[in-house]
Order: C-alpha cells, then structure tokens, then sequence
C-alpha cells in the first residue's frame, strides 16, 4: 500500500513578510484557494486515503498543521497523523521517524516523500507517475521524481542520470516513461552550466520528491548513517509503549542534523531517477508566485483591493489595505498587517538578506512573528499597543479551551463579540454571550472556553505596568503546553 | 498694526493618502516638526501677536485647528480668532469676512492673506519683506508679493509685472528691492511659454500672499463685487450683536463664490507687485515633498521606519510600520494606516485622478476620512470592525466631554487605558480609572469626559446590529452640534 509522508517543518525567509519564521510558506495560500499543505495533501487525492497519510512537523506548528488538515473533507486534526519533532534534526531523521512508523503499520510499504511547500501544476500527471514510482519502489531502490528542466535554473540541485534502469516485467511505466540509474547528485550550478545541464537532456531538478519502502530507506540510513539507524530503532521499540513520547524527547536530541540527500540518497546505489515533467516549481520567491499567477494584459498580478494605473509586469499582494499603484514597472509589492516589502524584480533574491538585516537591527517581532499568532486554541491579533494597555482579538476553535492561567502583571477586560464563552475566573463560571463582559483581575486564576459549535471572538483589554506574552502562570492545559 | 489673516479652509487630494478630504494638507507634518499650520504662525515670529492672528476655516475642520494652535506658544484654543465660515464660498468671501473683522477692531489695520499649505525656506526674509509690504500697503495699494520662479513650471499661475510702483518716500522697501504695478495675471502656461516666461524675468509666481488695509480690500470688493461687499457689511453690522452668528448663518450661504484673484484683483488698478525670493514652494505633490526632504547620497528621502537596500531617487513615507524597499527608481511610496500608495516620480499629477477614480467605485472611507478622525472633544481611531462589532481607540482632550447622548442599536464597553474618566451612564455618576470600565447597555443615556490634567484613553467595543456613527441621539453638546 502506498503511504504519503508530507514533510511539514522548515521555516523559511524568501517570501517575506507574509512567511515568516514561525509561520513559513507551507501554511500560506499564495495560488488558488488552500494553503501549500492543503494543497499537498488535495493533490493525492484517492490514491492516499487519510489513514496512510502523514504529516511531519515541527512542536510549534503542530497546531496550525492540525487545524489546516481539520477543514479538508475526510480529514480532522484528530484523524491525521502528525508525527512532531521534539527539534528540528534536518530530512534523514524526518525521513527515518516517519519509515519506522509507517514500517510498524505496514512492513511492506511504500512510502512517498513529500514537501509540503512546493507547487504543481499538472496534477493528475504527478499522480499517475507517482503510482508508477511506486511499483518500481517495491522492487526495493530508491526512487526520486527528476524535474525535467524547463529552463537553465541557477537556484536548484540537479541530478545526472545514468545508464537506463532495467525495470522487471511487474512494473509498468507509463507509455513512454523511463527510468534512469543517478549518476551523480549536483550543486546549484553557475548560469553557463545550467544551460549546459539543460542542453544535454541528461539532467533534472532536484525537487525533493522520493518513493521507496520504509523497509529499504531505513536499511539504507543503517548502512549510511548506523548512529542515526540505532537511534531510530530505539524509537520505533517503544512506539507502542506508554513511555513513547518520553523515548521520542530524550532520543531526538542526539540524532545527526543531515538531509537525507547528503546523507544517504548520495552515496547509496539504489537510487533511480524517473523523468516527470509535471509543472512544478519550489516557490521559492515572489517573481515565481507572479509567474504563477493570474496575469492581466500588461502583465500585472493584483489583489483585488489594488486600484492601479497602468502599471506593467508587477506583483501586487494586498491582505486588505486599498492600494493605489501608478505608473509601476517591474516591481513586486508584498503589503500585511505589519510589514510592507517593495522590490525590484530583478532583486527578489535579496528578501532574505533584507529579513536578515532587519533582525540585526532589532525588527525581530516583524521577522519572527505577524500581528495574527496561531495557537493551539486558535488565534490572537494584537489591535493596538500602548505603553500600559494592550488590546486584543481572540478567536477560540470550537470545542477548544485556553490553559487555566494567571498573570502577575496584568488585568484583562473580556468583551464577547461573536459566539459564546464558557469563562473561569476566580471562583465564578458562567457563560457570556455577544456583548456581555467580565473583568479578570490581576493574579485571578482564569480560563476562556468556546464550548459552542461556531467560533468565539473576544475582544480582550489589558492594563497593568507589564504586558510580555511570558506573564503566564499556566495550571492546566489541554495541549500539554509547560510554562511560557 | 499689522493682522496676519491664514486661510486654512479647503481641501486637497493630490498628497493622498496623508491628506483627505477630511484632513487636508495644512493640518499635516511634512516638512519639519510642525504642521503646515503651525509653521505659517510660527513663522510669523513676533511681527504678529496673537491679538492679530486670525484663521478662517470651514465648521468641520474648527477643532483640528483650535488643537493644532493651542499647542504652540503663547496662543491656546480659546485665544486663537477663528472664523468659521458657514460652508465654503472660495477666497473672496473669506477675505472678506476676516476684513470686517480686522476692520472692526482697527480701521487702519493692514491684513496680511496667508494660505496655511504652503511651503516658505527663508523665513527671515519672507518677514523682513512682508514689513515693507505692508508699509506699501498703508498707502492704499494692494500689495501681492510675486515669487521669483526658480524653473518654467507649469503647474502655477504667473502675474505679469508693469512699470515700477513710485513708492512714497515714506515707504522703505529694504535695499534693492523693487515693486511694481501689475500688468496682467496669467492662467497656468504650457512648458514653452514657461520657459519664456522664465527668462523674460518680468513674471512672478502667484502664491496667493496679499496685504492690503482691510478699508481698502473692501472697498475693491465693493467696486467689482458689490453683492458680496453687500452681503459683508450685513455681516459687519450685527458683529457686536447678539445674534452674530444667526446672521452669518443666514447671509453667507447667498455670498457669491469667486476667488479674491479673479474677482477683484484681477480687475483692480491698485494692485502692485513685490518680487519674493523666499524659497517659496506650493508643496503641491508628492516629488515637490521629496524635493524639500533631507535626502541621502543617493536622493532618497525614507522615514526612519524604512529599511532600503540601494533605492535611488525615491520618497518613502510610512507612518509607523516596517518598510522594506529594494532597488527602487524614482518612486513615491505613502503608508497610511489604512491605505497606500506608490507612484512613479514623473506621474504624481495623476494622483489627484486616481482618487477621483477610486471615489467612484465607492471606497469613499479611504477617500475622505482617515483610520483617526478628529472631533472637538479628542479623536476616535477604528482598531478593528467585524460584522456585528467595532473596537476604538478614544483620545479626550483635558477638560473636554463628549456630548450626553444614546445609541438606538448598539452597547458599548469602555475600558479605561489611559488617564481618568468621568462618566454618566443611565443614572449612574461615577470615575473611572485606568484599567476600570463600565457597560453602556443600548438605549442608556451616557456621557464621556476627561475631568483630569492629562489624556484620557478608552478602548470601547460596540456590539449590536446596525453600527453606524449616525446612529445617535445627541441630547447636549458642550459644542452645539446637532443631530449627525
């Protein structure tokens, strides 16, 4: 049975400010109506039911992986496999923590590695292909999806492929399909390579995108990579023991940071390459999601607030503001809650230096962190900032609850502007709807619940001398969260 | 005695999105630390003492202007003379009115005409000249000063000058200056004839800057506007009445509408002209502000919020959030809190279109009003608006009350930020401090006032079915206002 590994952690700066470091690209709708993740998991379609799907992420965006799954047909937080990496350890151990759970429900399967952040046009062609790979990946190699290039690309690894693999009867390719032996793996190449790289036929991209069964992967990291191999053989033990989580934290931390490219894919020889030339793109910055986009005649992409004047071949991303662009050429326009980027096309390269620059000089909250922060119980925006008040909208998942909490510092008004509130606050429960409020005092144990089926939205008005997110004294949690 | 008259009546859309109908450019800080308000009382020194500073204005924008003035020194709301006119009736009617006013308090009084919007780099100059103006003035004349141009622009009027003013021995303009009778005034000119204007060296700029006695601007007005001067000395004789303002409130709806240029100047022999070399400018565009803005080595002019990599020739304004800019060219980038902006240099004209143009597809709010809307008890800034609530941020100056009033369909949560408030509500009288508040359920008479020294601040959230500000019912107003 094919299983689909989705490899959801990573954070990334290209597309700045509406990425941003503790929420990358994945999460973001840039093309069409989903999120990148949606959108990853939408393209299997019937070929991966939701029980061999599996989603690999990171503790801090665990949440925001749940409640995007949560509104896919089929699909809820719950039923979704999250596999959640105590840290960040780079593709091998993503890769091998998802192969010894996969191994354990089905020691036979095939897996098929998936990043959850990149685009593909031809969806139905990647689907057929993949089922393809996968018969082949059941003859025990390596098989990885070679981009076929549709341009001379500096920005990308290539693979060269070498001779034609000799596939057994059993497994059929599709018309015309072949399957090569990898020859070597590439760096980014310099522009006059890549244009040789494209001329000869012989290389593709390297997009990252893997099938082969958990079985075969995980005996190729104890030939590669036995430490890594030991400590994931440590896990999978215990994976139906209580102490599971426990092994998980304590193991993790000492596993090798190494992508599994490097690390395996590299030097093992079983790895073949299957041409597929299914649209793709990384994404990887803002002149490719214009690419991408919907152009008008001059070759402008515009959100629908932007009221423009004849500009040409540029980029306009507007979250809400009305925006008036007059006369612009060539330029891409990224504007958010909290932050506006304006570049040169030709420039788009230089985001990440720029958010590097920007947390240099202390811009931290706007590199890190948008004025929307995902929580496990749903979302919170900073309205407005004074230098003793602090005003906020929160909007509570049905069904979900904040932690049961005090603050030392600081008092809260609660206003209740949408649906229904369950609240603690000291000795008092009680219920308030629309437009009913309570006053939290300062060091009162308190909670806000949405015990309803539409989603709470509270308006929420501190005062007090300090008013750091870390003012939390956390007594109970449904999501396990420790102190701040 | 010397009275200084500022116009700061009109509106302008050419610097949007900082200006709005609602707030036009006089109110603004562009250049400096100071509105342009502020600057032309500031730069008035000691020529004019506040008992000779008049400012006419529309009944909308009074209170900006009275908290605008009171912040600067030795003048205070209160002590400021402030016309109001009734609503707009262009130059002719202003000048008049402000000239029965001067009139009344000296006969012999000269009036320096002062628009509020304009931009003057020699400060000492302008005043040394404006004396000796004003000297000329006193024999009857009306005296404009005519701008040196420093380019063919064509985007002002130009006055032709005649043969020198015999100015009476009396009358010392300061060494080599000159004044002449005036030949013609000329509409705006296309680029040649500017040129030739510019090297003929006999045009001047009209900037819109007069002194006359008030008895001699009203008896030209009498000559060529008699209807008008009819209208103004009806006005002139209720002044120390009790119904004053009745009067006014009757006569001036039916006053003529016609600009003090083509209505009486134009036609009138007495009208002499003194060549200014003041670094004046009409600060008309965006490019004009940018021109006049510190720059850095490679012309830029960025607010301090903006971090730029290698832009060239560009003007970036950002109010408070974060900008990235990357290899701009001359480019106009505004950052207002609810709308934005970004122009090539060479078509900043078209401004003024694109607003017309975004009016008429209805987004009147970022049109007329700004996310801060100024009252004559404070200001109130939108935080956020759903579908069945608003948050607001509200400002109440020291001393200042808003009206007692109620609201049909909405309750309201006050929270005290900032400050102490004094409130009614229903039959309740109570103070609240910071971090208190009170719920003013709909349909409850209530009131808002700042009983203390300082700011007060409240965050008040309104919730119910119909959020609109005409949705009130205003009982008392220590600012007479009536119903929305």
């Amino acid at each position: 049975m094919l299983h689909a590994v989705i490899l959801a952690g990573g954070s990334g700066t290209r597309l700045w400010p509406l990425s941003r470091t503790g929420y990358p690209k994945q999460f973001l709708t840039l093309l069409g109506t989903h999120t990148l993740l949606q959108q990853t998991v939408l393209r299997l379609g019937e070929s991966v039911p939701p029980d061999r799907l599996w989603i690999v992420t990171g503790k801090e965006q665990e949440w925001v992986v749940r409640s995007q799954l949560s509104t896919l047909p089929g699909l809820s937080g719950d039923t979704a496999r999250v596999l959640v990496e105590p840290l960040p350890k780079n593709t091998a151990a993503a890769v091998g923590l998802a192969a010894v759970h996969v191994r354990r429900q089905d020691p036979q399967a095939v897996m098929a590695v998936l990043p959850a952040d990149h685009w593909i046009e031809h969806q139905s062609a990647f689907v057929v292909l993949m089922q393809s790979a996968a018969g082949l990946a059941r003859q025990g190699v390596l098989v990885t999806l070679g981009i076929v290039p549709a341009r001379p690309e500096t920005g990308y690894g290539y693979i060269r492929r070498g001779a034609p693999f000799a596939a057994p009867q059993a497994t059929l390719l599709p018309d015309g399909q072949e399957a090569y032996h990898v020859e070597r793996f590439v760096e980014k190449p310099d522009l006059l390579t890549a244009q040789r790289y494209l001329a000869s036929g012989t290389y593709y991209w390297n997009a990252g995108i893997f099938l082969w069964q958990a079985s075969t992967i995980l005996e190729e990291i104890a030939a590669y990579l036995p430490a890594l191999h030991e400590g994931l053989e440590e896990i999978a033990q215990c994976l139906d023991s209580d102490n599971a989580a426990d092994t998980l934290a304590a193991v993790y931390p000492r596993l090798e940071s190494v992508s599994i490219d490097s690390g395996v894919l590299e030097k093992s020889a079983r790895l073949v390459v299957v041409p597929a030339d299914i649209g793709w793109s990384d994404l990887g910055d803002w002149t490719t999601i214009h690419r991408l986009s919907p152009r008008d005649a001059r070759g402008n992409a515009l959100s629908p607030t932007v009221f423009d004047l004849e500009s040409e071949n540029s980029f306009v991303y507007s979250s809400q503001r009305t925006i008036a662009t007059i006369g612009l050429k060539n330029t891409v326009v990224v504007d958010v809650e909290d932050a506006l980027l304006i570049c040169s096309n030709d420039r788009v390269q230089e985001v990440k230096a720029v958010v590097h620059q920007l947390q240099s000089r202390g811009a931290e909250e706007v590199v890190h962190v948008s004025r929307t922060v995902h929580r496990p119980w749903g979302t919170y925006t900073v309205l407005e900032e004074g230098a003793r008040f602090k005003v906020k909208r929160l909007v509570v998942y049905p069904g979900a609850a904040l932690s049961l909490q005090l603050h030392h510092h600081r008092s809260e008004h609660w206003v209740v502007v949408t649906g229904v509130a369950q609240v603690t606050n000291g000795d008092l429960e009680c219920r308030l709807q629309v437009g009913q409020s309570t006053y939290v005092p300062q060091g009162t144990i308190h909670r806000l619940a949405n015990p309803g089926a539409e989603l709470l939205e509270i308006i929420e008005v501190q005062t007090g001398s300090y008013l750091g997110e870390d003012d939390i004294v956390r007594l109970d949690d449904l999501y396990q969260r420790g102190p701040p």
